[in-house]
């Protein structure tokens, strides 16, 4: 159980979470057994509905992520990234400190060999009604060459099959239209994507490209400026919320009906929520983690990779 | 003359600046000379309001930048930055070629002493009313530690002289609140930031924080995120704009009301057109160089840099 408002929050988001789980499909409570079962009670919810695994400590936000994983180890985020890589889950997602989610999703489950660094995807609504994958969104901010020609495959695999985007095709994000635009690691990954024939690459794409028609299924460009889009639009819907402005493109802007932002590259499905999840954002982030379960992500990344 | 639609939107523009025109002040128009009077024949508007400069040659958009500014003396980008060196004219704006604008500007004006780069400034809107300066949005991709220094200095200047903020405060565009984030020129710069005597450095600033009221007066960010940044916000207004959506803050974003960017660190006053201006968009733009010609702004960084 993670987050600013766990327990409460997650367990509620939950119990929301069940009536649209695939049959077959089961979710694990992890965190402490006495508030899960009194707040179950409490929901009048039957506790064999989930299975529960109980832990005895707490990595808190404030935490060094990287001291905190590894002396916690009966947190709720390094007893789930054990069962993880261990098999006994198949997907994990949790709302708590992103950076121990981040070492765990590194360092516990490790990276896919042939991955030079992974990634975090974010939906990006189109006012078409699709949405696109943007990446990096928050690991890298230094993003080389070779590695933004990666996150376009890895972007062209989550979009096919996540989205279900058949031929997904890959702009990469830039200041112009030209190939001669941007700064020199994003003008390098131009000739690169290019020369690419995994890829779809379908050239740069600007600022005022995104949420269009216009935009790719995939977006490719380094953490920082994913991050500062990815806050940005998330901010934008903020603005809208508080001047009472109902428009169903700026309620998708809303992170709390997206869920999470999922961490591809990685020998597992991990999907991290916001630190600021309640009922309905961990609801979200768990249909969202089913999806990629059963897209099979990981397995499908890692198959691309070593190909 | 320059823009998508000029000769007809610049001159109607202009015309429509004449009003608001601080007395003493006169509007010099550069461009063909027939086409000018004709359009001003046909608004019935009297010639002698107006400088008129002929020229007959045309930087294309599509144009070279330096080739085109090289060779084609007699185009109204030419001769403008030319009566701007000399000082017959004390501020100098177009909708024209980018590119070529900046080329005048770092080559025919040239570049302060001691500043490192130029920068263009944006304005960002604030949702409680007030406007912060955002630098740089466009022409340096790849900003070094000291050079984002210097934008905070550039910045504050522009604050305190143009928006008449008198201990403007500088925030700098990062991926997490925390000193430890952010890319190596952005953790590098915030070191030098901090120990800065000549700005009031507060710290970084979200993507989520813009256009809030927590936003600093001035944000310093590379020329990549801040392009994507003003070019996202511009897509913002579209999107409200083409969903019916009549709200005063997204009207703000719309850059015919703010006119253009202002170049900031060169030996003179210049303001960058957005190419597709329309009559309303010239006007604003006419109206911006006049503010920052009146601020006396490149004398005022001059002094600044050189102190």
């Amino acid at each position: 159980m993670g987050g600013d408002f766990a327990p409460d929050a997650v367990i509620e988001g939950a119990v929301d979470a069940l009536s649209r789980l695939p049959s077959g499909d089961r979710l694990v409570l992890i965190g402490d057994r006495k508030s899960i079962l009194e707040k179950l009670a409490s929901m009048q919810v039957e506790p064999s509905l989930f299975d529960i695994v109980p832990t005895t400590e707490v990595i808190e936000m404030a935490d060094h992520p990287a001291r905190a994983f590894a002396q916690k180890k009966d947190s709720s985020l390094a007893v789930g990234f054990g069962m993880l890589k261990s098999g006994l889950i198949d997907g994990f997602a949790s709302a708590g400190n992103t950076g121990a989610m981040l070492v765990g999703a590194s360092y516990t489950v490790n990276v896919i060999p042939g991955v030079f660094r992974p990634a975090l995807v974010a939906l990006i609504p189109n006012i078409d009604g699709r949405s696109s994958v943007m990446l990096d969104v928050g690991i890298n901010p230094d993003s080389k060459p070779d590695v933004l020609l990666q996150y376009a495959l890895l972007g062209s695999i989550y979009a096919r099959y996540v989205l279900g985007i058949e031929n997904p095709s890959v702009g990469l994000l830039n200041i112009g239209e030209e190939e001669s635009k941007g700064s020199a690691a994003v003008k390098a990954a131009y000739e690169l994507l290019r020369e690419s024939a995994e890829v779809r690459f379908t050239g740069n794409l600007e600022g005022h490209t995104l949420f269009s028609p216009e935009m790719t299924d995939v977006i490719v460009c380094d953490g920082f400026v994913g991050n500062v889009v990815l806050k940005m639009a998330e901010r934008f819907y903020g603005i809208a919320k508080s001047r009472g402005i109902k428009d169903p493109f700026f309620d998708r802007l809303n992170f709390e009906v997206v869920g999470g932002t999922p961490v591809v590259g990685i020998n597992a499905n991990v999907v991290v929520g916001h630190g600021i999840s309640n009922r309905m954002a961990i609801m979200n982030m768990i249909h969202q983690t089913v999806e990629v379960v059963h897209a099979d992500l990981a397995r499908k990344i890692k198959e691309a990779v070593s190909s």
